[in-house]
């Protein structure tokens, strides 16, 4: 399988570390290796036709050129032209998701599967990008989209295929809830905030977490993938922290647990979907997850309802989601 | 996918029951219809070549007599020369296994896929059922041997391929914990039983499950599928209920939550494997099960931990992941 990195942050070092530590348990078990046989990070781009030895690049990037690893620089379009069969995009996005999608359109069209992580193309512009994925006879996976690295559109694609998805209830972002949480607490909401960064667990520009942005569009995903539908982000309703703070506050001291949740149900030929605070109350299968867990519940038809946690979330687990889609692409090939 | 069934009884129904209802959504999302040729029960076998109606099938095996179906019968040897790339095992299996190891290799041999959801031949011929697998170049899968309908195998082959896995602990078998939290609940060792029995839940000679031998049979094929071992029941340490008395009766009145779990871990280079009665203190993943929930956490390399339960456990999910395995087989042919 070879393939294209584009980006190489926190999630795109480690996409490496996992091909360069796993390599034999990732042949042994998809039946192919991965060569990576370009990356680029917003700077620059290198290549090698025959695959990179991704200890150079991760090397390079650490001494903060990656053209240093020796490989040959490229111009980002000539990516379309190499030998590859996913291009893999782990870049930061740009919020209107407009370049992520263009840039998978013209990887479809030049024959290439797309495996990414960036919320915003699939949030934004689903239909189209799916159109035309299908239409060029291509394939795009997107597991590490939603709730980092906790198996979820491949556990529905690979291990529960007789079921149609009925209910779906998930806490998918970390962000929102630890800041919701901790107002809850009894912290100001703009101490919350600046501890979250301070942990690196919500960005500089706090907004899209705080928002409820970023869950709602892990929610959208989450409908079209799991139940059909065709859904933007401007079609469900959702709510966050800033802005709802007359909610939050009526909810301290009653002592209830209480998450940013992706809800989603199937009502006759309705698909009823919102993203906001919950009680997750002691019943509550939702209850099994820690302060700091991902995880959701999935009603089905033929398999019942399961309760899927991961119970750490890094960009270890995220990275991992994203291998684990390049070696379903190798392992299913038509 | 043109497959034989082998064995209508509560799980086979089911499977049949499922590949009419689901066959559309089946065929979406594995990219083939399954048909199916032939159906055998403990006295007869039918078929047709194009495919039986499975309804018709169902209804006579309803009236008691599968040839009321209308459909050819054949001799049960005849099923390995029909045009068919798998056979389903899901009969009522030998606890010495051998009957099922048999007709495993037989089909590899006639150039066959197998799918099974019995144990007693993974757990007694795992080394030799899988030699003559791979050398054959066959395929097998068995999700449903352990856990029911949970994902568990599936899970691991095609959800988190990057990773080793470095320690499972999961519930995987009802009946003998549904006896056990009676016991401790203070009845009886044969009232629990009695009751389970009328239940439905353990069978009429209930000795593999009290005795804790369907537990460690389940804990044997975890070993070999997710570590790699090539155990057989009695290479490992298990204890169950009957037996097991003394201990059983220390924990009543204690306030403790017990489980008989199947426990696995790596220990450098030397695995550990043990499947008996522990304690699931308050902070343990596995208290998120429910008292009829199976489930497990599996602790990774790349994944992180991930904890999965099937908040149901019915022949329906059983039934379900077997499908899942036969739909498995279409879309990942090489």
């Amino acid at each position: 399988m070879n393939i294209s990195l584009i980006g190489i942050g926190n999630v795109g070092k480690r996409v490496l570390e996992i091909i360069r530590d796993a390599q034999s348990g990732l042949r042994e078990r998809s039946g192919e290796s991965i060569k990576v046989i370009s990356a680029s990070d917003s700077r620059h781009t290198v290549y090698s036709e025959n695959g990179m030895d991704v200890s150079r690049v991760l090397e390079a990037k650490s001494r903060g050129d990656i053209r240093k690893s020796g490989y040959r620089e490229l111009v980002f379009d000539e990516i379309f032209s190499l030998k590859t069969e996913a291009i893999v995009d782990v870049a930061s996005a740009t919020p209107d998701g407009i370049a992520g999608r263009d840039l998978y359109l013209k990887a479809f069209g030049a024959g290439k599967d797309i495996v990414t992580a960036n919320k915003s193309p699939l949030a934004l512009h689903w239909e189209q990008i799916m159109d035309e994925c299908k239409q060029a006879g291509r394939r795009i996976r997107f597991e590490s989209t939603v709730a980092g690295g906790v198996p979820l559109f491949n556990l529905r694609d690979f291990s529960i295929i007789p079921s149609e998805v009925l209910q779906f209830r998930g806490v998918v972002s970390s962000s929102v809830n630890i800041i919701l949480n901790d107002i809850i607490n009894g912290r100001s909401f703009e101490s919350s905030v600046e501890y979250a960064i301070k942990q690196g667990i919500a960005e500089t520009n706090y907004h899209d977490d705080t928002l409820g942005l970023d869950a709602a569009r892990k929610t959208v995903i989450l409908a079209n993938a799991l139940f059909g539908t065709n859904l933007t982000l401007n079609d469900i309703q959702y709510e966050g922290v800033e802005g709802n703070m007359d909610k939050v506050s009526s909810l301290k001291g009653k002592g209830g647990l209480y998450r940013v949740v992706s809800s989603i149900r199937k009502e006759g030929s309705r698909t009823s979907v919102f993203s906001g605070i919950e009680e997750i109350g002691e019943k509550d299968p939702l209850r099994a997850l820690g302060n700091e867990s991902l995880g959701y519940t999935m009603r089905t038809d033929m398999n019942g309802e399961v309760l899927v946690v991961g119970l750490e979330d890094t960009p270890l687990e995220t990275a991992s989601g994203v291998v684990n889609d390049i070696a379903l692409l190798a392992k299913t090939r038509a």
